[in-house]
């Protein structure tokens, strides 16, 4: 449950743009990367003085920075001030508890994503916020920690690969997009694959923790949902945009993403509705199961009842009881006994009820 | 479960366009075939050789090239090439896993459709993506496997049925679609035919296995509307657009397909209540058939309790029992038991227990 | 289940227009009326020829021809040849599991119904396709099978009622469509009698057969609320329309009937929440019942197990056990009986068990 | 369950406009009243004599004529004779099973609004059809039968209380619509009363009459909501009318009652949930008494079966059994009972059974 | 459930603009405290003479006037005289029931709010109603009690933190609205830590009074959403609308608060679904530990049945019963009973029945 709110209220009474990072407090130093490229040319490198962020001058160079932490919040004030962010807008990187949303201060985009990852030990899925400030020849990206999420991405840069290099801004704010959507399938498959060995336990041995592991899970799609859906609008909102900042040939790509996040959610909803009929069935296969033994044993007792009775008359003390001193009394009690068994038995059987 | 999400993750951290084929993978060879007609004439062959595909010259003649297989991601490539598509175009066709959709490239429109059948021991609904691109005179068309679906109208344009060879490729493209809605009835048939089977079996004699059916039943329908869902909007987008492609004078055939998706959407809503309604049918037998032995033996068990007790009652070994020395004593004792059970009997059936 | 597919799939692979029955087969002839009419004149003649249909030549006469049965493909497609009608409407008129509909071909106006009515042993409500075209000066309407839910219209026109003479065909289509609305609240009332009755059964004599009714009335409902919700659309189309068919002056009636499915609608509504209540209070009831024969029994039972644990202890063959000596010892070992059983009985009712 | 549906089926196959009156039958008689009104000067008479039902000539005279039922279908025909109403209007008065809407005739404004009440000796929410005409200088309200419900609106306009008296016939029809609305609340807080008396007897004291009482709840709300949920949209359509009989500074007041709307059917939604809660913990609560009940006995039973098998051991007759021989073997026998017994009851006690 | 409905009825029957206190009395006094203030000067005095209520005069001060309490109607009516209020929002800040909501009235707009609190013994969700006026330089203020939600921006004007003293008074409501959303949050955390707790409850001991929680959590929610919701609609159509008081330079930060009320929304839906799982895995524990209580118990009879038959058989009293006159019989029996025990017990582990 703490995914779902989190220590907002240590900001309550406080102006708003006043900068406190909301999320788990860390040690760890933040890291910033600086890249620069163009079709030509890429370099790259670790900043460590906060007055080396350099946006790029003019039309001939893309410039990418990339922020590994949050938690600092002297860093993204400084940032703020360099490049002329509103304070909302580091406000709301700082928050790591915020939405998917997009919005649009006409010389820049500002957007927060959630990236999605297992963790502890009892691998939940966890979020971490992503955000990106994308003006014409910059982005700005926000991770809560150093992640290897955008390595491929560097790589793609730094080796030329695909047309990413020719292209401006708004393509490597889609290349990051893309990455972290794509990155949602994974979490889909390793969710696909515990609702299916699940569905298996469900069969041949369905126990409390197969309820526990479903409730989980159902929590866990609950906050895959939760922050799926209004990324679904984020999307959308980049691909029909009318902005200098997104070239109209960029928006296709965009569109791209849309599908495939409307195909994250049809997953999950349709997981959602798997592990519905899985709980009916797991209720349905407990209690049934449950019967059945509690049938078994109640027929068990019912048939050794008139045997007792009877073992019970022939042990009264009456004085005049004929069978008693027939010589094959005892033996003709036990064949009642068992002849009374057997139909029994039968007559179980005959109704199906064994 | 792995019919609702397909191994994407491989796709992850490639460049967009990058052609990957997700899907099951195949071994046999994709077979492709092209037919030309129009009003007059009719030509179809086999290919080969890729550099044979050959697209319309011109007004008089209608082209429909038909693509068994996607597997090969190098005849889709050069498809591609020939024909001029967008690589994201290309990359949809290849990733089988796409959701019914509709893009309008202006030259050329491409659609996404889901052709559903069962298959495998489990008889489970499986789905095979069509793909199609439409343009004024020229139809392609991409199937994951080579299968028999579109024959009948392969044997409409040879044998001139219908106005079929005297209408423009938007035509052809609506008789395919339209092969393809059609086959959903026969799925649909077969699912009704199990459900009202189902549903005798639930009055006559429901079994766990009974549940293990609705679950799947409900699985199937999951999946068939996750698919029929958006094709909906895929049909109206048709029948509404404003395209030089689509001509109005088959606008009114797409809207009768509208219809039919309509039908089939209404129909699996109705099956899918009915299940719902099974399935509380089906707990409650399960739980009445379970109440009832339970009671039966529970009454039987409580009638021989009293019989029992008065058995051990003369089997005390007091020396002083009146009754033990009374030389009808015996046979007194059995008659008390008798009376006792045959009253206990009659009061359950007073009460309507039995 | 047969009323929620029906054998579309025998239509798979024919060209569109192929005019196909698809419904239940008759033996029986189609039987056809022609009624032409106006403010002064009336005439009815029964159809043998199909040469004899024909339409009212200008503005001073109403045309009304009924065909009484679809499945004869021929007078259908004759029909359609004399009368100018799309061959998509034909199909539609023959394919008798069409969802209600509307469609403006300008010159006419088709329109599909569904009568419904009671049928059968088990009392299921079932439907049949009524369609309907219209045109200035002319209705056409066509039934699944002779009835008499048309009959009090061609009283009111031959007796010259109400103001139904003097009005054009617009009206006379309001009037066809009207009586099959109002038909909807006799079913209405069939279904409440249904239910009210059930609501008796359901507090004083709960059965398994009570479930099966319940269920059957839940997919009666789901079949009727299918019908009637996108007949309000069609009504609602009607009224709104702009159309040179239907007058201004008879958007007024229009909009009464849309009041009337709306009623339908809510009663539909009403009914099914009332059903899932009483699904509940009879799951609980059921549950009730039987929890309350297993807790008598089960007291009575644990009533008699200490009494019978007395007896057996004194039913021990010790040497050494002075009770059995004692004159008083079997009257005492009874009497302590009697006290523990009605101390227990005392005790269970005190803790409002009995 | 009369209440979901009354008998429109008398109207089968009558001509529209026709008017019957649907409904319960009544013998009392229709009481018609007519007052006169303006800022100066008040009259209010009886009428008796249908003539006598005159409108205000000219703008400087408010009229209310109050029809307290609409039983005798002549007095409506008169009505609508003299103001010149449309015939489907006067149906629809009559016709008392209408769910609440609003028709603009340009001249006139048709009204129809749900008064509700609690009646009979179930208690029982039962509705009765309040319509209005409202034209530029003139109200007529109908009501199913006499009622004090407008009494303090014709007090407040005697005694020129508020500036209803200054107002013109739109202000009066909101002061009618007004108290309608108002008196919901009254309903509402009943309703309320209701569901926390029954919380308190879910936790003390829950019996079968408890769920039937839920179920009860649950039928009342249906129908409330049915009536409220329409007035919504009646009221908002008021409130929005661009009407010449609406004035603008009225619109306010319209937008007042609109609120109130909203509140009574979040009100009621809320209620709503709360029952289907209660609901669940009133199943929760019947099965846990159950099984407390059923685990005490079955407990009760477990601790003597040993102790009966110790018992049977000893009562054997066989001739080898040392312990009967000895002096202490009874007591000791009983001795090894009550630490079985003690035991067990221990154990039970560790696993918190008990 | 009082929390659902207070007492309208009061007003039944009165004029509309009638000052009515709907909600608690209260005995306390109303206090009122009147800030001015502009970026250069701060002032504030607690009034005791209505008279004292003074605007500010030009656009060089902000006036904000705070009134803790509205059971005493008569200042609330003179505030509405002296400032030109219309009758409708003065009863709306009475009625303490009202639903957020807000009204443009051209000069003001008037903002209704519920602050939120954990109150009483039972530790429920209670909601404040707080009401705003918002003109061009003042802010007039509602609560039902004095309390400190509103000191933090007392402060913040007083010490001239953040900008509020340099912006006008849209900036103002804005903070004040701010600090009520902002306290939700707290709210959602200790709803949060509720659910947590309770969680981990329902693992390790499940009791009825879990049961009682989650629904006071449920109605709690209830309660909540009920009160966000309506607030979501407020603050967007603060954000969009076009009016002169609320400047587009603060526009924006309703924007944030919006984006907060979203976020509430989110956790509230959540926190519902969480519930509603919890609910399933509850009933599904407690049955669960009841069976296998049950279970247990069942075989222990079961085990014990066949065992007590053995010592009746043996009880017996016939004469010829050669097992009786065996040296070893007495220990056979015995060992005979106990391998059959033994048998038993295996079969059920084997079974896993145990």
């Amino acid at each position: 449950m703490p995914r779902f709110i989190k220590k907002l209220s240590k900001k309550k009474g406080l102006p708003p743009g006043t900068l406190i990072h909301v999320g788990e407090e860390k040690e760890q130093k933040v890291i910033s990367s600086v890249i620069h490229y163009n079709a030509q040319k890429f370099s790259q490198k670790i900043i460590k003085n906060l007055d080396e962020y350099v946006l790029s001058d003019g039309k001939d160079e893309i410039t990418w920075i990339n922020i590994d932490g949050v938690h600092q919040t002297e860093i993204i004030e400084q940032i703020g001030n360099n490049f002329n962010i509103h304070p909302l807008v580091l406000e709301d990187i700082l928050n790591t508890d915020h939405r998917p949303k997009i919005e649009d201060f006409g010389e820049y985009i500002f957007i927060v994503l959630k990236m999605m990852y297992f963790k502890g030990k009892k691998n939940y899925i966890q979020a971490e916020q992503v955000s990106l400030i994308v003006s014409e020849n910059n982005v700005i990206s926000f991770q809560e920690q150093d992640g290897d999420v955008f390595g491929p991405i560097r790589d793609r840069l730094e080796n030329n690969l695909g047309k990413i290099r020719k292209m401006k801004a708004d393509y490597l704010a889609y290349a990051l997009i893309d990455s972290i959507v794509d990155n949602y399938f994974a979490i889909l498959e390793e969710v696909s694959e515990k609702i299916e060995s699940l569905e298996v336990h469900l069969v041949t041995n369905p126990t409390p923790n197969t309820l526990q592991q479903i409730h989980n899970m159902k929590s866990d799609l609950i906050f895959l949902r939760k922050s799926v859906w209004p990324l679904r609008e984020v999307i959308s909102s980049l691909e029909r945009r009318d902005s200098k900042i997104i070239a109209e040939s960029t928006q296709i790509y965009f569109r791209d993403i849309y599908d495939h996040t409307i195909q994250v959610m049809d997953a999950v909803e349709s997981a959602r509705e798997m592990l519905a009929s899985m709980m009916d069935i797991y209720l349905s296969s407990i209690s049934n199961r449950m019967n059945e033994i509690m049938k078994v044993l109640t027929m068990f007792s019912t048939i050794f009842i008139p045997l007792t009775f009877i073992a019970g008359i022939y042990g009264m003390n009456f004085q005049f009881m004929p069978e008693l001193r027939w010589k094959w009394g005892y033996f003709g009690a036990l064949g009642i006994m068992a002849v009374t068994a057997i139909m029994m038995a039968l007559f179980f059987r005959r109704k199906k009820w064994l």
